[in-house]
């Protein structure tokens, strides 16, 4: 299994009485199915898997599978707490038709999590995993981090195929990249460091700012495989500028208005998630419309 | 309502194939009932509720009920990341006969959610509860922290009578005790500040350390409230070894182990989270016969 | 040497043209002599040492030598980054009629500093100070800290008499204070929590707040001392508030204006330290008058 | 001026009876003349600058002006904790014959410094010195950061040419390279990230890893400048892993053997800096000669 390119982590739309709304899913799969992605990331932390419960997640996963054009490679968001619901939501995404588990550390007792435990715990959901498992380390929500070594002793796991990495540590790709055993995959979770991540080693990148802004995050990934560099860091500026104004500081909110700016199913985030006050929306619509006449005329 | 006293933080206990055992944990309240403690803490933290299903909490929830002595103030954890599924929660506490909900801060979307996140949600809750709610803030596993401003914020709503406060920072205590609108109430989270905690201001104590040593926190509370200030400290010093030794070398397997040599029925906690080694195992069993043998001598 | 009471950390006067002022230090110290002190804290973090040269320092030590009245403890603040330059520092103070050395742990490469390199940095000062050292764990201004394991280690030599503590942290103050070996004393650097930490088992505090207000830091003490616990709850909640406004919110500048506003030499720091806003003078000024008042009336 | 290329941050060589040895360094500078590197930093944080007494430090800049070769770009370090002393100390290194001032955040009152404060501090330094500054960002050590809006309001003035940041965190260098006025330039402080830095905007780098292999920081510039970016990143590997064994693990102390291995005089540092244990000695000779014999066979 390649696993490479740019992969949006999917939002979750809602209808207006908060229910979830997989047609809605459906609709912008259909529309990211010509936008030049590897696949997609269904219920990873963009998608609110922690504010979703088992049904509505089971939801989204049959509509996202059935939206998706032949050939995209489906990533279920399949992380939890305990090792024993990590394997059992792994399984059940196996039979929903999900070709990969994207399995996030367990953090919340965290004094209690040392390198042992996370070798244990990922060892135990890759063996009993009916599909290749990829490892995610997002310190900024869970404050816990996959370090090196941890990295390079799970990558010695046949069924553990690489890692989502959304540190922003590039030191942490260049060593990873450089020492884990093949074919394990370094993917970067950090749209602010796409191109520097794609340098260092990285094979490409599981992106919330992709939602949005698909076309602008598959084009530092061509430039970069093709080797225009320039090109590659012209076109990183202009996404580290949108990934700051959009995702850092108007988060899942701000992603979902920047959706709806683009003509997706964007909507607002389950509360307490907080949605953009209208001078922000104003920033994001303003700096969405000026990436797509730069788009048109390139 | 007097929210007083030592609460211990039940943990969970299960069968040999990984199941809650609701009987179990009744049989440990039964001891309890005649320990001096003022009142239950079920789905806390301690009882390892982010690693249990909905109706695996229930049925804890209705053996407490159940098994507690009359007078005991119950208190169900029914905090979620989610306003919504809180409030649900929350209610669903309510149906099952609890007096008071501990709502833990959301923690997960940590760059999004400021100040007037948690006051807007917590804000939100308290409106639609039909019991009292208590606030809970754990940065040592949620990585968040409710601070003065905004704990004193809260307390002008008449239905959050108080706060659960694990940080262990006695300033705190200090200003939210003097300053806080009553009848809100202090209590704290930490074992090892337990006396200064009280001397500071707060009313009492929710403590992981009471579900093995319900007699000995129990102890250092009342010589705190009868003025015995010299054996007060000298109950806190033994306190605050045991709670270093038992709970932060060795957290909730550690807690357990205690448990088990005491003749509560502790057992193991659900994996990821470790249990003790045997070296831990025997210094935790050494350290238990001890202090019971010092109580015994009292 | 018996080392308890409250110790103010003493500020640094400069003249106009931004010279050091020792005669003005002096004055403050004439006055200082009155209020219930048991000694002199000169060149601690409050004295703005990292700002001054070594001939600088040496001339506010002599002058504060002078100035003070018989029977206060005094106390020279000698840390540097290299431990030959600690010794240096030491021995001068010694010299200059100092009878304690107030010892800041190296921070700089804190990477590269472990416990041990703590240890071995102390003991090579304490074996070589003709003075009794106290360490100084000041983690908001140095990153480092140190924790309880290393502070009872070094309690263990003949030469180290004690910790100043400014962490805040009341479990160390606990700990440290019931298993440190005989006559080691802690001391709090925390003005807002000086009464848990005495309750805790501090003997004492070395506090920024002691320049400005003296008084209402030594009748915290006092009541404490004497068991009248209401009495310094109450004080010590005033304490808080006062430590938050003026040395929180307004670090030395802050101080030194609450110093200006009660008659003493205050002054402006030594750049880039600023200076209070106007607004955050009145509310100094506001706060003093007020206190001043309460003590009149009491 | 142009500042690019590869610049080691020289360390401080002593005597056996512990005083600094500048004829030592000039040895060592002596050596790196050929090394391909376009100039030297002297009293960084790897010249141990912060345990150097002044004299100490002038001799060392004495030192090393005369024995750079003509055409090496000279920095000397000369941030201090005060305003004043970073001035005076700039003035004194133009003097000397320097080209630039590398001035580092102040950062032990760190609660009292915000954004304006580092803005006004930079501002009066650049404003007063004769020579250009550069900016110097090391939060590993100092504990603050210079963020992304502060480097760019700090850019526009003409008499600061750069930043080194030492951050590790490419995010910012691919920010500040994108929208700091020309003719700002981002250099790196991270052996580890060289070659994604460069990519990411970076014109060159200050390692404190060209100390002991210039030879290999030089390769990994050249690489890049020349386009070649597989031997870029195939050198950059390479280059993390000496940077980890070397620097990370065993700091200055580890640095300062790596030299002695390869005939630099090296030597110890001050107490209380460790040196190496003899098992990591033997790791770092070993990885010394290793990579002699790569650079010989290439």
């Amino acid at each position: 299994m390649e696993i490479a390119g740019i992969f949006p982590a999917l939002t979750t739309p809602y209808y207006q009485d908060g229910s979830v709304a997989p047609d809605l899913l459906a609709k912008n799969i259909a529309r990211y199915n010509r936008a030049g992605l590897s696949g997609y990331v269904v219920l990873g932390s963009t998608g609110e898997s922690v504010m979703l419960s088992s049904s509505e997640g089971e939801a989204l996963l049959t509509a996202a599978k059935e939206a998706a054009a032949p050939g995209k490679l489906l990533i279920a968001g399949t992380g939890a707490e305990s090792t024993a619901a990590t394997i059992a939501k792994t399984k059940r995404a196996a039979e929903l038709g999900y070709a990969v588990a994207l399995v996030k550390t367990p953090y919340y007792y965290k004094p209690a999590y040392k390198a042992e435990t996370f070798i244990r715990h990922y060892r135990a959901v890759a063996d009993a995993s009916p599909i290749p498992v990829l490892l995610y380390s997002v310190p900024i929500f869970t404050g816990v981090t996959l370090d090196t070594r941890e990295i390079l002793s799970l990558s010695e796991h046949p069924n553990i195929i690489g890692i989502k990495d959304s540190s922003g540590v590039i030191q942490r790709v260049v060593e990873v990249a450089s020492q884990a055993r093949p074919p394990f995959k370094v993917l970067t979770g950090g749209a602010a460091v796409l191109y520097p991540a794609l340098v260092a080693g990285a094979k490409g990148a599981i992106l919330a700012l992709a939602s949005a802004l698909p076309e602008r995050c598959v084009a530092v990934y061509e430039s970069w495989k093709s080797g225009r560099h320039a090109e590659a860091l012209s076109q990183q500026q202009e996404l580290a500028q949108a990934s700051k104004i959009i995702v850092t500081e108007a988060g899942i909110g701000g992603l979902k208005y920047a959706m709806d700016a683009r003509g997706y199913n964007g909507g607002v985030p389950r509360l307490p998630l907080p949605s953009p006050s209208d001078a922000k929306k104003q920033e994001i619509h303003r700096l969405v419309t000026e990436l797509e006449h730069v788009a048109a005329t390139v």
